[in-house]
């Protein structure tokens, strides 16, 4: 079990039994999501950009229209911070206080590199395609140069980071267990429909 | 129809058709999210924390625990870019370079306030329960003065911002549409379950 290192911004203050820097717990989360928000500073303040996103082996990738603003900060070398949270369910409790929500959320801190070696570039968009729809990067047309021109590839390294989750019922107070509210969880799925 | 003033971070370079600061769009989307990811700096480096989020009249709220590092950053008037993002749709071109996804997100910027006026706060957080079931907060025991105490209550107002949409169906180049490829559209939805 191979284990991110735990800095100071990934050691859970409240909650640490939620929190687990285990890479392949880490991995089997931004393997489900689609979209990660990856945070920046731009012009003095933050922006916080959704972008897909897709794994390969310790890094996570995305990438942006090759002239837009976002990825030239990006590249150009700015810490970012990368959110991918998936949300499970709905935690219904007596009190108000004990809702909550059960979910999966990872948070990864670093600086992204550009992808430029073209035959890596090239595996990591197959790599996205497939992680939209698995082995559909074999049946559509490839980038030609001009596309895979205006596609800037980021990847961030999966090195600095921790995944959150909650799960299971509501925590009621005791002296709530009697009252009479329905109480326990909703589950959230996503679900895909056919291709129309 | 109500406008977002327009400025410089919320004028859309990119595919402006995609962009509108409608009030009511916006109000639309943060009313059917759950999520909000909100990024602010902390000790120098961006943070895109993940949280539930509800709309009240022409705010943005969201809550962290009161002793929580986030809710001193944000109650001390740091400047956060919070994003709300549905994904509608996965749209599956002839190219890999049309993929593209369906979606609604909206970015908003500014200062949150912390919410310290106790029927005001109440209130918030009663609509934050009917956010994620309508009517529930008539019927769960109302927080005590210790919960009320160890929840910070932030709202951000909705005056900076943008809804950035995508729909419809793949734009393939013309000369792909012969190509032997299945495209269109797969529907994203979540689906709540029953109360378990």
């Amino acid at each position: 079990m191979t284990s991110l290192a735990q800095t100071p911004r990934t050691t859970p203050r409240r909650h640490p039994e939620r929190a687990t820097h285990d890479f392949d717990a880490i991995a089997s989360v931004l393997d489900e999501a689609l979209v990660a928000h990856v945070g920046f500073m731009q012009d003095g303040a933050p922006v916080v950009m959704p972008t897909v996103s897709w794994r390969m082996d310790d890094h996570l990738y995305f990438h942006f229209g090759a002239h837009s603003r976002f990825a030239k900060v990006l590249a150009g070398g700015a810490e970012v911070c990368v959110t991918v949270t998936l949300l499970d369910g709905l935690v219904l409790a007596r009190s108000a206080f004990h809702h909550s929500v059960n979910f999966r959320s990872v948070m990864l801190f670093g600086v992204a590199e550009l992808v430029e070696d073209e035959v890596h570039k090239r595996r990591s968009l197959d790599a996205l395609v497939d992680h939209v729809v698995a082995g559909r990067s074999a049946v559509v047309r490839a980038p030609d140069a001009k596309e895979l021109d205006l596609t800037a590839v980021l990847r961030l390294p999966i090195t600095e980071g921790t995944l959150k989750t909650r799960s299971g019922p509501p925590v009621d107070r005791p002296d709530d267990l009697a009252l009479p509210v329905s109480a326990g969880i909703i589950g959230l799925t996503t679900v895909r429909g056919e291709l129309e």
